[in-house]
């Protein structure tokens, strides 16, 4: 016997017939005889139209109204799950984020949980009753209902299952786990069994957006053990864990890859202490997030910077280096959106060397020229042209043994 | 300055642009100087849409689940319009029923209200703010969301119109008041400037179902000055007041009439005690709610009782007639679902005689068959074949001077 949390995204929800499936496989997992709570988003769709209202009602809406308005979307979902939990038999209670409570501060839009009251839900789930809570949604330190932002009901998802002390999260989803790779570029990806929580934030970042990043942080901290899987199949999917559930951990665990990313040159700056500051600190004042950062030895008093940030970004950070040319007194800027950044990831890679040389030497067999590199404690990634991306994933898949027999 | 309470149907607020007229029509009153609260339905279609999905995952649905989908049609019309009110430059703040709170008791998916906390709106209120309500809804007493029941949202309006002691209780609505009867029917037909509480109950029980009959029983009660208008046009509309504020009152306020009856006669019935509630008991008890009732005088130590009840509930209370044939004893049932109830209504009709006999004068002049007549201290209704609707109405319209000059 297990406890566990069911978390089911849009698409697993999306009509009344993949609601009445959700509830068949949470009915399967109490006749076997565990104890489950269910966190549920909105219908697919829906988030999406609620937010277009309120947008189209004012540009500037009041995040406090927009959040009473978008959270309803799980509501309905939480009500309808449980009459069709108890059309399937089981006993089951919607629980709304202002009932049990789910506290959170009051930033609404973006809010963040602070605690969970499960002592209750425990209680009835020993009794064998399934709470189904909205995902998404919570009560602000303003007595107002407020949402954790898009994505938010895995966060929701992962908050609960800390909370009731669970031996397990699964994440219902509609891929069916972690690949090594995207399956849609390499035909020999393999699902992972497992993967740490390093490895899997490491990949969310670059790219492969499973789970929401905050999840599996929270996940992380509070040591709550993750299965992604699909509401689709009854295939065992990805289970994401701490590093010592992992017997035989492999080098590298996946190659991720990402398309929204561009690339800025800001050359001959002047080679002097606070020059990053002043080119950085108007960006980060603009919530212009940069991510890989490279600069080069100084010749003749200057330097050349390279770094990278999101496709989106960039007509706002070319207008922000403009207006701060003169403090900054560079010759030139430049910059290129037809990059992609390659990433190589693996907690092995700790203890190993050679993973980076690796990288690089089966670039150069192709061809590849690399722009910008940047590695961590667990990632190697580098900028290429964004043409060489599937070359390049495919021929890193290979080269780190991850190819499917 | 007045303070007043603003309530608009799901026909008021179907679609955004409804919505941003609705803002402006509070904006209007608030720039007036007036002090006003705001209750909303669900947009059109909404709520049948979210009772649909209940009663397709489960027909017997559990009542608690139904009211926490259901309820959320109100939430988003109250979001939506608090954003559209302070685009409009008006300072709004939506407030679900159990933030008001609005108490209930626990009776789910019929609740009664049992009290509003007001004191905080109307704080807010004198400081300018206008608190956005949602309709149908409230805080049940085991902590649940509760809904009112169907057309609800008219009873919220009455009842924070009484919590927050205003001067008017505006009803916008589809139409742009009660008149003397159907303007389908009669093109005479008049808006009435004024009509009294009980009045208006009269005619909402036999078919103008403009206001809910709950609500206006709670203004009753309540002493809450209701006004009857249009959302789509700036006429005044109709005051539902009491007897004291209407001057010169006539002897007739309006002819009412439904098609939705049906009549059942139990012929030779043994004349002796207790045979009535033999017959009626089991129809109370399975919620057949019967209302014209005409026993004759017995002949040969029987009798014939003849009734009439709604046209839905005609197969139910004849197999209930049915299955009781032995224990009331009588010879024959027949039923007969063509027929209409015409009613004229007044309360002057309490200090005047003569209003029964030109209502049957005036049908017997058309050759029309009388075949029941039932009367109350402000009414007198008559059954007559369904073919007559119109020309009855027409009628009597006239023969009361109720036609427009």
């Amino acid at each position: 016997m297990a406890r566990i949390v069911m978390k089911f995204g849009g698409t697993s929800v999306a009509d009344l017939d993949r609601i009445r499936a959700v509830a068949r496989r949470v009915a399967a997992e109490v006749e076997a005889g565990n104890e489950a709570a269910v966190v549920v988003s909105a219908m697919a769709g829906v988030t999406n139209e609620l937010i277009g209202w309120c947008q189209q009602l004012s540009p500037l809406h009041d995040a406090r109204e927009y959040d009473a308005v978008v959270a309803t979307g799980e509501q309905v979902t939480a009500g309808l799950l449980a009459i069709a939990l108890q059309a399937a038999g089981v006993d089951a209670r919607s629980w709304q984020g202002w009932q049990v409570p789910i506290t959170t501060d009051a930033a609404h839009g973006a809010a963040r949980i602070r605690g969970i009251a499960g002592a209750e839900l425990v209680r009835r789930m020993a009794a064998g009753q399934v709470p189904v809570v909205p995902g998404f949604q919570g009560l602000g330190s303003d007595g107002r209902i407020t949402t954790l932002g898009r994505g938010g009901s895995d966060t929701s998802a992962v908050a609960l299952a800390s909370a009731l002390r669970v031996d397990r999260c699964d994440i219902y989803t509609d891929v069916d786990g972690i690949y090594t790779t995207d399956p849609r570029i390499v035909a020999k990806a393999r699902k992972l069994a497992r993967i740490t929580y390093e490895e899997m934030l490491e990949l969310a970042s670059v790219g492969a957006k499973v789970l929401q990043t905050r999840s599996v942080e929270l996940a992380m901290k509070e040591r709550v053990r993750l299965q992604v899987r699909s509401s689709f199949t009854d295939a065992p999917g990805t289970l994401v864990v701490d590093e010592d559930e992992i017997v035989e951990q492999p080098l590298v665990a996946g190659i991720a890859y990402s398309r929204d990313e561009a690339k800025i040159t800001v050359r001959r700056v002047p080679d002097r202490p606070g020059i990053a500051a002043a080119l950085f600190g108007p960006l980060a004042a603009a919530s212009v997030n940069v991510d890989m950062i490279v600069q080069n030895v100084a010749a003749d008093g200057t330097t050349d910077l390279t770094f990278t940030l999101g496709k989106a970004d960039l007509p706002r950070a070319r207008q922000l280096l403009a207006e701060g040319r003169e403090a900054i007194g560079y010759a030139e800027v430049t910059a290129d959106s037809d990059v992609a950044k390659i990433s190589v990831v693996g907690v092995g890679m700790r203890s190993h060397a050679g993973v980076a040389s690796t990288m690089f030497r089966t670039l150069a067999e192709k061809a590849i020229n690399i722009q910008v590199i940047s590695t961590s404690e667990i990632k190697v990634s580098v900028l290429i042209g964004a043409e060489y991306t599937e070359l390049a994933v495919r021929a890193l898949h290979s080269a780190y043994g991850l190819d499917a027999a």
